[in-house]
This record gives C-alpha cells, sequence and structure tokens, in this order.
C-alpha cells in the first residue's frame, strides 16, 4: 500500500566538494578546493595492521606545507580551509580537526547517530563547524568542537561554508532538491536566506550520457554533485552532472534571488578545441575568483582527475546563450577558438557584464569592499556592458531594423553610450531612429535634473 | 541503489494554454484563449513536400483577421496575444514571433538545448517574451527577441504572462509541483511573489476517470493541465484535469497568499442539467473575465473541443460548497437547473461574495483601476455578502439558534445589515439575539467615532 | 511513460492526534492528548442493528465528565478540546460537534468531496473548526459550523489547532512532505507563518525497525506520525516514527525558523533503564507541558497503548547530543540512571537552557504572559545556561585547553559567570586564560555604558 516507500530508497553518501571516487586505483581525492587537496592512499586489505594515510597537499607552496598522517577511523569525509581541515568518519560519527601543522590544536568528537544514519557533508571556516547528515541533523559547532546548535532539516547531502555564512544541500524522495543558505553571526544571530528552497540542479537521470554515468560516479555522489562552494565574492556556487556552474545571485533578499547559469563548461570545452567533439575532457572545479573558473581540465575516460594531480587551468565564465552551429565547428585552423557570429558574442557579452555586474554590487553594498578593487572591476563590467549593446545596435542599423535598434538604446546605462548610438544611426541614416534615442536621451537628462531637484 | 533515478523519468512535452491533442484527427489547436486560437493542420505524411499549415483565427471578426501560414519547422507550443502570436519548435530549440498580418515585424531565433532538453512553454506580452524548459532553464527576450536574461529554475512544463507578469508551473520528480509568480519591470527591477512554491493541482493520477484519462490526454499533458491564464484583474488560474477553476489569491503580500477552488465546472454541469449524470459534457477553459468563465462546451468522448470550434460560453463562478444530494438531482422538470436548499445557496454566495470582493479589492489597491466599474462591481459585492449573510440569519433565527444567529451577525459589514438583522430577530421574538447584535452595533459605533476621534 | 503517477500512489488515511489501530481487538482511540482521550467500541459485525460506541474520558477527573453516544455514522476522525469534540467520517464528508455534556449546542453538516477524496484531518478550537482533505482542500467553519473559507493546498494528512492558529502537516508523492502554520484571526486577518515549509520528518522507510513498522503501524499512519499538537507555550510540535519529538523555534520570524530535536524519547528510555536494550518499551505522547513531555508508556509488542489506557507519566525533555556508549551501559546498579560524564552532561544542558530559553523568550515577546511564571522560569534557564558553561569552562582549565575555554566564555551571558571564569582560570593557573576572559568583561562593561550613555 505504501509503495512510495519502498520504491524511492536512496543512499546517502559522504560528499566533500571536489571529491573523487576510488575508482580501480588505491588512492582518492577526500576534498580539493583553490587552496588545495587532501587525498587518501588505502591500506592493503587482508593486513591487520593496515589503515589509511591521509596528505594535505596545497597549490601555494609559499604559503602552506604538505604533512600527512596515519588514519585509523577511515576518515570519508572533509572540508580543508586556510588554517586546518576537518574530517569525519560518516558511518562511526567521529569528527577530526587538525590545525595545519599544529598539533595541539586538534580534538576529536563523536556526535550520535541513529540507526542507519550517516554524516554526509561537513565544513569549516575560522568561525563555525558544520555537520549535517543523511537524517537530516545539522550540528553547528565553534572551532573548538563544542556543541552551539542543533536543528533538523531535510537530509543533507552537501555543505560549504565561508565566515559565518552555511550553504546546504538537500535531497530525499520526501522532500526533493533543495538548498538553504543561512548565517550564524555571533552579533546579529541566526538567520536564513534560504531555507530548503528548491535547487535547480540537472541530475544524471536527466542526461544520460552513458560513460560518465555509467556505474562509478552516480554511486559514489548520486545527484552527479562535483562541487559546491563560496565564491571569492561571496556567493553560493554549484557544479553538477551537466557540468554547468551555477551561481546564487542576489540572494540578500529573497524576492529577487535566482540561480543563473554562470557557464556550461563542456561548451566552453568545445569552443576552445576548435568545435570537436571533445567528450573525453572534462573540468573539474575548484572554485570561482571573481570571473574565472579554477579548475582541473581532465582527459580520459573518467570524469574525474587522477593521481598525480594535474596544475590548476584557468577559463573564463561565458552565459549559455549560444548555440552549437555546425558550421563553426568546421573551421581551417582546427586549434584555434570557434569563430561565433559577432551578434552572438555580442549578446553573450551583454548578459554577462551585467550579470557579473549585478552580483558583484550586491556583494559591494552589503559586504563592502573585499579586495579593494570592487568599484573599478564594476566600472570595466559597465563599460563592456554598453559596448557590447552598441555593437548589437549597429547591427540592427545594418539590418535597418529600427524597432529593434530602439529597444536596444533603451538598454543602454551611460549617456556617452547613447551618444554615441545617436551617430551610429546618423551614419545608417535612420533618422527616425536618431530622433528616437536623442528622445530617451533628453528624458534621462530632464528626469536626473529632476531627481536631483 | 540509485533506484528513484530511473523509476521517475518523466516525459516534459511542449504546453500551450489550451491546446489540443491532434488525436485520431489531422489538425488540433495550438493554443486558445478569450482572443481566439492558433491551429495547426498537419501535412501528409509520406509526401516530401509536406508541411503544416498554421491557422490563427479570432473571436471578435470586428476587431481581428484571420490569417494562415505554412510552418516548415514544425511549431508545437504557441503563445497568442493581441498583437501577435510566438511561435517555438520544441526540439530544436528554434523561436518565431509574427505580428498579426505585419510581416515586417517578423523574427526568428534560436537558443542552445542541451542534449534532451525541450523548450516546454513559452509566453508573451506586449513588453516581455519568456521560454521555459524541461530543464528549467528560463530565457526572456524583449520583444524583439535580445536575450535579456537567464535563469536556472526547477523543469518549466507552463507558463502564462500578462504585462511585465510571469505565472510558471514547473514539475519534476526531484523538485516537485510548483509555480512561480514574478514581475520582470524596467522601472522596478525583478521581484518574486512567489517562487517555487508549492501548487496544489490534482493530477490525473490521483483521480482515476478512466476514459478521459485512459490514454492520449495524459501522454499530452502528463499533469492534466487544461489551460494557465491571467484573470482579465490580473490574478494567475489554473484549470486542471480535476476540472476546477483555481485561482491565486493576495499573491501581493506573500504570508497572505492563498489558491482559491473558485469553481467546479464539472459540478456546475451536473447542478445546470438539472443533476443528471453528464459524463460526457465537459468544459474547455479560454479565461476567467470578472467572475465568469469563458469556456468552450465540450460533449462527445473526447475531453478537448473539435473541430470546428462552437461558440465560446460563459459561466458564472460557484465556491464548491454545496453537496451533490441525489434527492435534489430527481426533479419534475428535468431540463432546469437543480433545486438547491436556500441555506446551501445562501453559503456558496456568502463566500464568492467575500471572495471576489476580495480578489478584487486587492487589485484595486494595487494596480489601481483598469476598467473603470471596479467601484462599483465592489459595492455590488459588499451587497450580496450581507444580503446572503442575511438569509443565512434568518434561517438561523427560524431554528431558533441563537448561538449561530449571532455568531453569523458577527460576520455583517454594513451598519444597515446589522439594523436588518435586528429586526429579523425580533420577528423572530429572540429578546436575547436582539440585544447581542444591537450591543455589535453599538460597539462598532463606538469603535468608528474613536478611530475618527 | 508517465511512470511516476502510479508508482507513487499514496494511501490516505484519517489521522487524529494520538490516534491508535484497531489492531486485533475491537476499540481503538480515536485520538488522545493532554485533555483526555477518545475511543470506540466496533459494532459487531453481521448484526444489522450494529453500530459503534465512542466515549469521552478526561485524565482530570475534578473538571470533566466522561460520556459517551452511540455512533451510526462510523466516525474515524476526531479533535478533542476543552469544550467539545469535532468527529468527522472520512470517506461520507459528515461532520458532528459535540460540546461536553450540553446535547443543545450539536450540529452536524455534510462536505462535498470528489471521488475518492477522503476528509484526512480535522482541527477544533474555541474559535475556529478546520476540515482537511486528501485532495488537499482545506475549509475552515466557525464553531456553529458556518462555512467561512476554502482554499486549496497540498494533501493535508494532519492539523493541530491552538486558538486562531493553525498547523497543518501536507504530503504528497508530487508535493513532497511540508507542514503550514497560520493564523486566521477577526480583527488581523489570515497570515501564513509558514506555507508548505518542508517538515523534516524522519518516516518509518527511513528507519527499519521491523517489529513497529512491520504491517499494522504504516498502514494506519503511513507516515509514521504519532501526534501533532501545540505546546502550552504555543509552539507547534510533531512526534513522529522515530520517537524524537520536534518543536519549530521562532516560528513568527521566517528568516530565523528551525525545526529543534527536542528529545529523542528512545534515548531517554535507555538512558532511564540503566543502558540496557529495551526495544519494548516506547513513549506515547500527549503534549508538551513547558519542558515536559507528558505521555503514555507503552510496554509490549504494539507501540502504541492498548486498553484500559494506563496513567500519563512525564519526561524532562533533554537535546539529543549524547551518544549511547556501550561502557556506560555495563553499570553495576543496572535499575538506576546510566551515569554519562559530566562533560557530555554540561553540554547537553547548555544546548537545552539555551533552547528553551529562546523559545519562551519568543511566546512572551510576541503573545505575553501566559501563566504569569514566564520570567522566572526564563531567569532559571538563563541560570542553568551559564552554570553549563561554566562547568565545561573547568573542564577545558583542568585539559590546559585555553583556547576551548576561552571560546566558552565567550558564551557566557552574565557578568559574575564571567567573574566565577576567572576565579577558575585563575585557580588553574592559566594566567593568559584570565587576562582573556578579564578583557571580555571589561569591552562587554564598555559596550553597555557606551549604549546608555
Amino acid at each position: 500500500t505504501t509503495v512510495s516507500t519502498r520504491n524511492t530508497k536512496f543512499r546517502y553518501r559522504p560528499f566533500s566538494p571536489g571529491a573523487t571516487p576510488f575508482g580501480t586505483s588505491d588512492r582518492r581525492y577526500l576534498t580539493m578546493n583553490t587552496i588545495g587537496y587532501a587525498w587518501c592512499v588505502r591500506g592493503e586489505e587482508g593486513y591487520a595492521s593496515s589503515h589509511n594515510t591521509i596528505t594535505i597537499s596545497f597549490f601555494d607552496l609559499s604559503r602552506f606545507k604538505e604533512y600527512h598522517f596515519e588514519d585509523l577511523t577511515g576518515y570519508d569525509v572533509c572540508s580543508l580551509t586556510e588554517n586546518g581541515a576537518l574530517f569525519a568518519q560518516s558511518k562511526l560519527g567521529i569528527l577530526h580537526y587538525r590545525q595545519h601543522n599544529q598539533f595541539t590544536a586538534n580534538w576529536t568528537k563523536k556526535i550520535p547517530l541513529q540507526e542507519s544514519e550517516r554524516i554526509t557533508a561537513i565544513a569549516a571556516t575560522a568561525e563555525k563547524m558544520i555537520v549535517g547528515t543523511s537524517f537530516g541533523y545539522l550540528r553547528t559547532f565553534n572551532s573548538y568542537g563544542v556543541a552551539l546548535g542543533i536543528e533538523k532539516m531535510s537530509p543533507v547531502v552537501a555543505v560549504a561554508a565561508q565566515g559565518y555564512r552555511i550553504f546546504c544541500v538537500h535531497f530525499s524522495p520526501y522532500h526533493g532538491l533543495s538548498y538553504s543558505l543561512f548565517e550564524q553571526h555571533p552579533d546579529t544571530g541566526d538567520h536564513f536566506f534560504a531555507k530548503e528552497s528548491s535547487l535547480p540542479l540537472t541530475l544524471p537521470s536527466e542526461i544520460d550520457n552513458g560513460d560518465e554515468f555509467g556505474e562509478t560516479f552516480p554511486n559514489f555522489s548520486p545527484l552527479g554533485l562535483k562541487s559546491v562552494f563560496f565564491s571569492t565574492y561571496g556567493d553560493p556556487c554549484v557544479f553538477g552532472a551537466d557540468d554547468v556552474l551555477l551561481v546564487l545571485s542576489k540572494w540578500r533578499n529573497t524576492v529577487q534571488t535566482k540561480w543563473i547559469p554562470l557557464m556550461d563548461s563542456s561548451f566552453e570545452v568545445w569552443r576552445r578545441s576548435g568545435g570537436k567533439n571533445v567528450d573525453d575532457v572534462r573540468v573539474w572545479p575548484l572554485g570561482l575568483t571573481h570571473h574565472i573558473l579554477s579548475h582541473i581540465l581532465v582527459k580520459g575516460r573518467n570524469a574525474w582527475p587522477d593521481f598525480p594531480l594535474p596544475l590548476p587551468s584557468e577559463m573564463e565564465v561565458r552565459i549559455p546563450v549560444i548555440v552549437k552551429e555546425k558550421e563553426a565547428a568546421s573551421q581551417p585552423d582546427n586549434a584555434e577558438d570557434v569563430n561565433l557570429p559577432s551578434d552572438v558574442v555580442a549578446e553573450e557579452e551583454f548578459l554577462r557584464s551585467r550579470i557579473l555586474g549585478e552580483l558583484l554590487a550586491d556583494t559591494l553594498e552589503h559586504d563592502g569592499q573585499l579586495y579593494g578593487d570592487e568599484d573599478r572591476v564594476l566600472n570595466a563590467l559597465a563599460g563592456a556592458y554598453d559596448k557590447s549593446l552598441l555593437r548589437l545596435f549597429a547591427s540592427a542599423c545594418s539590418s535597418q531594423d529600427v524597432g529593434k535598434a530602439s529597444s536596444l538604446a533603451k538598454e543602454l546605462k551611460q549617456d556617452k553610450a547613447l551618444t554615441a548610438a545617436i551617430k551610429i544611426a546618423e551614419r545608417a541614416e535612420l533618422m527616425t531612429l536618431v530622433d528616437k534615442v536623442r528622445a530617451m536621451q533628453e528624458a534621462r537628462f530632464e528626469e536626473q535634473l529632476n531627481s536631483r531637484g
């Protein structure tokens, strides 16, 4: 009678950002991000004294020093920060924190788990430790392992944290796929920006690309998650089975919050390869630094990086508005980027500069300057925005499409861009359009005068 | 192990408001609303030169003129407005816009789709074009096809739009059944009134009325949706497999938002037919004009209208609070409406005038007068409200039920209605009740004095 | 193609707080709470004149008097209040209200149900009657049965009410498991505190404890719900298949709302039994009075209480942060409570006093004093909070863990507690720590001066 209960059994797996399966080797990455990676070498089976070895490696060798330790507990979840690493053993409920190269500040703690409950995700920052389970228990600790809070949410499948902010992914057949974003600040108290709101992740079962999701990876990461993290500007990001980078925009104001697809990394691989079918090249995400996706470029049969780890690569984000046209693909010099129609390129740039501008403006307004160059970056984005619009405007002018050109002029932000639009329209001898844009410019001028009053 | 992924495969289908399947014929309605309908005649199979013909027909022949065109692309989604028609080919990602009888302003555009992604729903207004897909990509364009925005939500199954407002239905086995309602206004920016909130649609699988949902219709519209649209007063409406018209009330204030069942059209068909079992008569919705459901009355085996289209009919909404009593059904003159007990009728009228009054008051307060007669209509509703209450009050008086009568008097709004209640109670010689109602009247008078103070 | 529809058929069952199945007997409890219980004796089958008998029994015999009546309708849902009892017959749509021992104020009413729709849950208060169905229709009536409102939500599986506030649990395979919490006040209007927000209930299928959920109970209560109720301080509570008491905290402010696991009653049974495996002892919940769970202690094969009903028991809540350690379990005197490590006990007390304090402070701030002793209770909780922290602080001092001790001192609330911490640190001869805590104390003093300034 209660059929739904049996069929919808979902197997919860411990998940850490950037973690990989053992596959056929004896080693795997426990976690990976822009700071570095923790990896585990499995002890030989059959030997009583056998145990795992965990190594913490860093990308910036000038700031950090690699270290390793023998792991008798079998930790299978990890969160790596600039200060230390938090580990958990998902079935035993054991937590273990190590400050990098500081043996004194380590601690180990055990939390209660109900029968068949598992720790599924953990996250550490300098301020907070977060532990989530397959039953939805979310426990907060201070950096010395003192329990500060407990609550029950839908089952947790992934967690990321930055400062006092926590981003959490939930899934169960009964509760659906959702995310929570909240802050637990000692001064301002607890505050949910989102609580189990729908997370529009594309799932392995929806994409059916046999190879990658044949067996190993969906067993390891049933929702196809590859990483979850905060961008350097503080926005939550998700990278899933479809190799699309999603970023949460305007999350501080619930009525404006949106998930934006910042890039389809498989499209970018295609574009950069000159439009060849490159099914065996993939992006393994590390983090989003400004408008750059740091990643490991993975080649071969597996979707995840092997040992030793290649050096990180960088890729500028591109909004997925461009169609993979076969014509574009067949190019003479096949090592070059695909030559895309200029209109298409301009439309993407227009959307990208608008979206990145909105993301940065929101951070700047609420959290203030983080790196000192935010105003400069914002100005550059505003310039790119108007320039791309003017290219679309010019193209509409050469097609004599006054209506479209006029609709594009409306979107221009700067006065000098309107002046440029008028010149373009004049050169195209579209006098109705010239009059229209001039009228817009005057109306805005009036409005500014009045608002200054 | 990840059983849920395979079992819950849902087949996404392009959906347009009022669209019908081909069934066994060579033609179908692509969309249908109070303005008119677009219909498609399938080209003969087996002929290389074969192609579809699409015709746009209108109900108001004094304002619009029917036209048709040859469709070489195979458009299968359509949104019809007073200005034009937006089409999409769900698998190819092709959009095509035609202004009615204006060949110059047409445009065609292609959007990127991932493998197995489909366009599922589109909507056009004079201000915006919206395109939703089975992967949840929601793209916004201006009326010239310039991309203005992109976001990812849960998979989209239906969209309607009015001015700058967009109503969107989402479904996937992982995200559930939900709706979004938002505004994208150039002056006030983007604003979500609801974002993937639960949509309480009754689904085909829940009703099991074999005939209609045997095969063809659920294959065509898996969630049983018949139409989604905005009412003339600007409220989102849904009409599903259960033939119930749902309207979203007080959506501008999230903490008060409710889905109200405005009418069970199959009950109304029953009532109007004198209580006969009329399983082969159904309502096919076009739109909600004030308190009138415009529809096509469908007779026969199919739930959807055939060719040629009968003239639209009108039906006043009735809140579903009345029980189908068999006694009432067996009436002498079987062509007449069912005679319902007067108490039952009064209770329905009381609820209806309250609900319609709240809907209209909300629109009036936030969007202002739309047709100029809103104040008059509101007054009429307030009058009907008190009158129906007084009938219930009189009935309680004749049953000597002072408690109930008193509870009804509390709901009265106008002072003159309280006076009338006192007279009714006096006639029934219920002096305790007279005193109670008089006390209410005095208390309200005091309160008004004080608040004017 | 629409596979999900058939597989996910969920069988809706009428649910009342504390209700039990017939099991193998001829009697069952229709509902049960801190006031009393309604129980039903099934009429003998095969006899035409056979009918059920319903008895209303009370715990406080000085205030209430047991009564019974013959039930010809077969009521299977019940809500018991201090004033009366509301019944419903789930398939026929019949409602019946009886004021305790007042035959005059009774009424019976029928509501329309669609084919295969069922009444699933009802609730009565002195102000409101609420009726929810398996199709999600939620109807509101005044205490005389006059329909005041109707709306459609996701299918309803349980309802509780207190004054003008309504707590509602929803479930369907398409809408997930969620809850709504709202107020319908004649003065302030309708207000949703939560609308179909996710409810983090652990479900029978997730726990697999064969015995209890072998057959009878999940057929009776498919989601494993045992009770839903408002606590005496007005917070919604849920008690499910996992025997954990969840309470909704800070629900008046949406951005702070959390479900808190107030106690794992099976852990408490284990602890109190001296750590023995006591699988056949269970807690059947009645209500939460301040920090005390009123319940019936159930022994034997069934999870639910049998006839006659044992007297109610009381159990103080304990936050589930303690691990069931086997060592602790093997104690000499096995009738005693388990001796838990003092640090563990202090950490639980710290969290408990914080959580209970937040719950009570929220009620006090918004609804004012309810019983007159709330300020006293709040002060006691604040004292317990600091005392438990000081014990943890002392323990960190004896381990020479200055970092941890310092992090604990930060959480102290009262000035005198900081003074005590300084003394403890002095005694442990941790002078760095003494300086740190002294600095905290001074900083707070300054801050207070300035804020008064």
